[in-house]
């Protein structure tokens, strides 16, 4: 077998066996297959696709590069939720708390920042003394103690994606469904759930535009879990203007406490609902999503959900003041704020621009050395179809820097589109797809 | 600029400027550009193709990356001819002479066998002393005192070509027009010539199988070298059995040597003719094709295209005895006959299988670093369209290993195909492209 021959083969749009995928990707990460021609694979696989079938073997050999853990000795449902990424998408940290209260195990491996979308563990590491490091040992604590955990990819778990993460990443490889199934499949499985709702987020603000496009990632993911006999299942999100109020890491952490201790924005409360209602239903837990709906409202009603939050950022080392309203974090000051530049009502929001702008302020990386800068970020308070008049406040920009704080103004402004027409209440819940739909 | 981004854009199908081009050639041989991004960019390139002008920028960035050498004041038309490759193709030794003898400069970059095919440079290089490293200075004498040389690609020349043509090996996009022309192009004007006839063989011994890709390969050769002001001229050339009898680098000096005499086979005698009258014609040394050829046979027939070849020889320190019908090389002996398995008429020759079988029996190279024997090969002594009978011998097979001797008499065996049916006479010129038509 040769590696050659494989690309050429891709190239040709033929077929790959199970053999030859486990060859490319072992080989691979041996360093045996050199990178310029597994990036030649990867072009070739962006034009051609892959089949089912090979999408699996890419998953299986992907999860097999490195350890697996087995968490079958660990009692409940093991679910994990996974972002494609967007905006002031802070779900995941509300979530494992009321996931924990609903008695689900949540052993979450999560991301930093990538482009223009925030990170759970960017967000999560503007607590101080948060760890994102944890060995095996500690992770099965962490679940059996309190019941849930976010962490970072470990050394030892799928070497194979970082590897062909980092090589998508600069050849330009990175949209490609089946790369992406795998890249998120083999995480999540290695890591011993048995269960995973995806929220595919689309819009101008996420990586899938359309829904179109959205659906086929949707199927991929789906169809692998089914071979692998394990849960997933899929929440379609809007993702245009920024999820909630907050954007930015400390800000976003703030928010997301607000929520559990039952008050936050409305939207973001919805997002998180869905997705956690989708978790306790692929468990098994309850027998219809008003029954999810019912226990997911109850433990955050009754703190339940704000306690194992608490609980596991004190497991994870971290320290914040549970009764201050900022938790005690460092919030940069508020140096500039846009204000409407007309009477109008907003159309539309360029996503995208908005992420970026956080990345100017330092809240996200523009090289992958730098340092994030917790204390930065947006407070956007007007949504899509808002009728707003000239000069009222929109957007608080915080940042010790007035020279950024100008430019993410003229930034954004150009990111807000503007008009008398009236704009219908958007959905935040576009469509859901699972393996019984 | 960044070469990412130039990959998503090919991706995409978008167009690059000549300066991005420039970016990537040079970083790519600088080693800014790593090999991986150079590689996905390749392969989309393969999908996505090149625009006339992109072919035209990628082929003057690539002469660009070197030394270009510049013959101006060396008289006479500088002309090169250059085959995509096949199998018993010893055009280039007769032609070079013929073209000298005709008062052409030949300044012949020539390469080494390629997969199934023979090189002109292994072929030389069975005269023993013969060298093909000049340094310029050498090379001028060669084209002033000799009129002609033939040598190796020397290390100052487009250094672009040998580092993506070694990473395109690897990666599968060596079958790709815009790269395949730039790559043949900018060599050849970076040597200097003012005209390049192209030998595009086709056929199953050919690496185009198909007329209809060889014309899209000479449309876009005709088309740079119309953007360059230089002539390039296409011949189409029939390769599906060997051209002439002899396959094998020893073996093939002879039979260049015995054409150059007035003697030889047929079909290589027709082929070199064309390719030299067509020399002729491009270089305005003649009014029409009829005195081109009058002119070769006159220099043939009257001996000064083989003194031409051997001052040729004697200059580059090659050692022949002219007086010797074998020229005082050394031939391995006769191992195995091919008899005919039955009586019929030979419909068809595999030329992939004739071609890989001299590289079994150490003719060519399995590997980049194997070395080349001189002294094996094959001697073709049946054409498709004839009749033999059950018996007849009709492929002397050269070597002193008995073992390789009876493999590549059951693989020649396989690559015949026999009926009964009459079989028009093939041509070997299938067609001729250049500027004018």
């Amino acid at each position: 077998m040769n590696a050659r021959e494989l690309v050429e083969r891709k190239k040709r749009g033929g077929k790959l066996t199970v053999k030859e995928i486990q060859f490319l990707v072992t080989g691979f990460t041996a360093g045996t297959i050199p990178d310029y021609q597994m990036a030649a694979w990867l072009m070739a696989v962006w034009f051609r696709g892959l089949e089912a079938d090979e999408t699996l073997a890419l998953t299986e050999s992907m999860m097999h590069s490195g350890d697996t853990v087995d968490l079958k000795e660990i009692g409940g449902f093991k679910v994990d939720k996974h972002s494609t990424g967007g905006v002031g998408d802070k779900v995941s940290l509300p979530l494992v708390g009321i996931a924990m209260a609903c008695g689900l195990r949540v052993p979450m491996l999560s991301g930093r920042g990538l482009g223009h979308t925030g990170g759970t563990l960017d967000k999560l590491e503007s607590i101080p003394g948060y760890s994102i490091e944890f060995n095996e040992q500690r992770f099965r604590e962490a679940l059996t103690d309190v019941g849930g955990v976010i962490i970072g990819q470990t050394a030892s778990l799928v070497p194979a994606d970082r590897s062909l993460y980092a090589l998508r990443d600069v050849t330009a490889t990175v949209d490609c469904i089946p790369l992406i199934v795998a890249s998120i499949l083999s995480k999540k499985f290695a890591a011993g759930v048995e269960g995973v709702v995806m929220d595919v987020k689309v819009g101008s603000g996420a990586f899938m535009r359309d829904l179109e496009t959205a659906r086929q990632l949707a199927a991929a993911l789906i169809a692998v879990g089914q071979r692998f006999q394990r849960q997933v299942s899929v929440v379609f999100t809007r993702m245009d203007e920024p999820l909630g109020v907050a954007v930015g890491n400390a800000l976003e952490v703030v928010e997301s406490v607000e929520l559990l201790r039952g008050g936050g924005p409305e939207d973001l409360r919805e997002v998180t609902y869905e997705l956690c209602a989708e978790m306790l239903q692929i468990s098994g837990q309850v027998s219809s999503r008003e029954q999810a709906f019912q226990q997911v409202d109850a433990v955050v009603r009754s703190g339940a959900a704000l306690d194992k939050f608490r609980q596991m950022v004190e497991f994870q080392g971290g320290k914040l003041d549970w009764d201050a309203k900022d938790c005690g974090l460092t919030i940069a000051p508020v140096a500039a704020v846009l204000e409407a530049p007309e009477d109008g009502v907003l159309q539309a929001v360029d996503g995208y621009e908005v992420g970026m702008s956080v990345v100017q302020l330092g809240g996200g990386r523009q090289r992958k050395d730098d340092k994030v800068d917790p204390a930065v970020g947006l407070q956007w308070n007007v949504r899509i179809g808002d009728r707003v008049s000239r000069g009222q406040p929109l957007v608080q920009i915080h940042t010790t820097s007035q020279e950024d704080a100008t430019t993410v103004v003229a930034r954004l402004s150009a990111a807000l589109t503007w008009s008398e027409k009236i704009v219908e209440p958007q959905p935040c819940i576009l469509g859901r797809m699972s393996e019984a739909s």
